[in-house]
């Protein structure tokens, strides 16, 4: 920290404890590309439109601001500069200094992408910090269809899976917002409807073929939930594959209402623009639970203040951390760094002001940067 | 006052004249457990997650804020503490001394729910306020449906029923977002219609049971219309009856363009998350009214910058303060400290940096606070 | 600016190289009435509701801040004041003196409005800046089928029509959010389809009569996309012609994706309060813009919140300034002195804070205030 220089922000210290990142992904092996490296700055699937750069944002801005003083640069040097001394240091040391700077002591990592991403175990050792693993619905059917011969073989394998990955994974997670939007049918499928949507999928199918078909993604849903395992669900922002307005997470309630007897606790991921809806449904709902991830790395500057809507409605013991960090080690610093300057921000304001107690920051703190997920994942102390 | 301690929060002076209270609901008699209590402070069924309590909310830390001193302890006391010394003192006195400290001198109260709660005279003796009745339309209608024989005197009830009601109660209320939804047809329903509907409401229906029925939900709309009176329409977020996407107060669009012309006045209570949209509404529309009660008190620390999003579009002529307190004296204490110290600090802070008339800032308040109010509904000054 | 008052705010300095307005409208000819006045400071299609006044808003105390200066007065004199010194003025010259005063070197003018309003090159030369044309697809489909014998002739002469134009004019404009809603249908319309409604349309039209047909609608997005100028869509709040959430941008994503491969840059109008939706638009379509125009004035005092939650998720270099003035010349001052100081205050703030390079703000406010809309509509520099 000492070659931050002086327009750097403080660096808070993260809530007593350490941080546990209940939602991230694994960081890219070897050296990148400067194109390759702004292409983790964004949820486009192109390069920049001419004449700008997706430097020229929020998170390019949070990263040029928090990532260099780490690689012995000034903050905000040129991003030229901090790409170059990138290369020089190369991928592992790179990892290691931004990792090792995060506080992070439990990365519960989404496995389920297919880039060339470090494994969970690799990410955790490069960051200092224990592993764990959530599994992807979505990759999960399509391995199990790779390898089945037919619909029935497929249905049994998938209920193996699901079953076998509960033994050793901390939750499971879907995307059902990318592959249909979350306006579907609440009910778990029928028989008849769960036979029929898997044989026509299965006959339309390429290898590797990406699942969309609503009637199977219900059933990953149900099928899931019945493991009582959390259970976190892409809502709000993403790529392009999505349609904004079909990932409100407010299109759950009656998922939410139809799943709430198996016990199983829903995980509403990212949620923005509609953040205030998932923090309405954690508070209604006793088994949703709203995330932070992903929405103040992309808003960077602004974090303070989405943190603060987030907070409005939801309970504060509701409410856990994440960086949703994909590829790039920076996103793991930039998420933790944004966390914590807006958590501490907040809730100083707030004691400060009297509305709220000012002894029992550290509580509240300590319940959204890592007590609540080790609580929700059953991660060791 | 004395005994509010250094930690609590100035109370800035409601705006002159005192508060009219548009939409509020009686107080619970006699002593409350604490899970009672603490059920009071959320709009969910169920009793907290594992790990949580409801006072860990915006509205928990907000009643811990302003009321204890009231009760003679200091501001965020343990809520235990706080507990006790409520079932030492009684109902009747925390009663008296909490909504005798609110400066509310007029209590619109919704009168329509089963809950055994203070009526609205006793409400407004204790509180020393003049009281006021609106009327919740589906009760009235659930309560015809309980004498009514036949459609037809289920329809001829009802209509007597509602001319019975305004020539008392100030105004109506709705709760159609609850019962199905905003998105509902909007004109009113035809002869025929309506009488298809009235009988098979009526078979299926069971004593007591409610109504749900959306033909007959806009029968009651447009009866009330036809009265002139103001009419009170929930939107947005409430328990978890409701399904949030579809009480977007934005649904509302053509019914309120179909409704204008029989001069009824339509007030869109609560509206967030989709305040804005309330907000617009009461722009572009001469007969359209937005509430800012309920989502202040739940948003506590938050109430300020909420409160300034609602007053983006909004014309101040149209904005009228209410607590939407229930069971609970602290909501109105908390709904009145929270509003009047929002209101103050935003006209505080547009004043001193010269974007609006310091000189006109108490009549704005004043507008806001109780004028609106007290013309919309014809209320004595 | 002498004779500015103490309480109206500094006007910061627009950025380096002065505004392009890239969405405005013509001002009204000749003197005012009052009445005429206020209806220009409101989306509605009314007079005021009863005891209240459309200068009781945030927009109304905007103009009372920053335009009474101008002629002469103290800020937030009463508005019967500032009425009478604007007709002693006369129009021409407080044309002249509030539109020299904005700092705009190029307007961007939508010339499809019907009423007596200068034109684009009037507009420009009262405020001594350029003129440029963007037309409205509507306007034009409606003055050729007032021309048209029959379908085959509207659509040939519709296909002229905007053949022709595109050698004039920087972009075209659709309003469909207000004749339709952006629920549409994203694909061209077939041969049959077109035909079929373009003679159900002309069959049923009355001379002026306006376009609502979303199959023709459709069209004329389409066929201007095929010029690949810049295609300018309202999205957001208006006039009560529209339906607000059938008015959200994120409504757009099929087509986006659709009329991606024309190369036709779509920029997303004002979008309040679905701002945050068209930032992220924006931020993953390469050939989408957001425009920060209307929404700006009609909020006054909050315009510095709602710019920062557009920059939260746009890319800096796809958002665009503009003023959506309309009618009053009020409407281009406050329009720009809202713009540039809420710029000001948030770059400032973010800078100051260390979260953004200081040295690079006046390059991304010469983005926003001019360069992108000078590149993406080829304007002279």
């Amino acid at each position: 920290m000492a070659n931050r220089t002086a327009t750097a922000p403080p660096a808070e210290q993260p809530p007593g404890g350490g941080l546990v990142d209940h939602h991230c992904h694994g960081v890219a092996r070897g050296p990148l590309t400067g194109s390759r490296f702004t292409a983790y700055l964004t949820e486009s699937d192109a390069p920049a439109a001419d004449g700008t750069t997706f430097f020229d944002s929020q998170l390019g801005f949070a990263v040029r601001c928090w990532c260099p003083p780490l690689l012995g640069l000034p903050a905000h040097c040129p991003p030229a500069d901090y790409l170059a001394r990138r290369a020089e240091l190369g991928a592992d040391e790179v990892n290691r200094r931004l990792l090792g700077a995060t506080g992070i002591t439990d990365y519960v990592v989404d496995t389920g992408l297919a880039d060339d991403l470090t494994t969970h175990h690799e990410l955790a050792r490069a960051g200092g910090g224990r592993a764990h693993e959530i599994v992807r619905l979505e990759t999960l059917a399509e391995h199990t269809a790779d390898k089945a011969g037919t619909g029935r073989e497929f249905l049994d394998g998938l209920q193996e899976a699901v079953h076998a990955t509960a033994r050793t994974a901390v939750g499971f997670k879907s995307v059902a917002a990318y592959r249909h939007g979350l306006d579907f049918d609440p009910a778990p499928p029928g028989p008849g409807e769960l036979r029929a949507a898997t044989d026509r999928w299965l006959a339309a199918r390429e290898p590797g073929g990406r699942l969309h078909d609503p009637v199977l993604l219900r059933h990953l849903l149900w099928t899931a939930a019945a493991t009582a395992l959390p259970l976190q669900i892409h809502t709000g922002f993403g790529d392009p594959d999505l349609r904004l307005h079909r990932s409100d997470p407010a299109l759950l309630t009656d998922f939410i209402k139809a799943v709430r007897p198996t016990g199983c606790p829903l995980v509403l991921l990212h949620a923005y623009p509609y953040h205030r809806n998932a923090a309405y449904l954690a508070q209604v709902f006793p088994h949703v639970y709203a995330d932070v991830g992903l929405t103040l790395s992309y808003t960077g500057a602004r974090a303070t203040a989405v943190l603060a809507e987030v907070l409005e409605l939801a309970p504060f013991g509701k409410v856990m951390f994440s960086t949703d960090a994909y590829g790039l080690p920076e996103l793991y610093l930039v998420g933790t760094r944004l966390f914590t300057r807006a958590l501490g921000r907040l809730t100083q304001e707030w004691a400060d002001e009297g509305a709220w107690p000012a002894a029992e920051v550290p509580r509240i703190a300590g319940l959204i940067g890592s007590e609540t997920a080790r609580r929700l994942y059953e991660l060791p102390a």
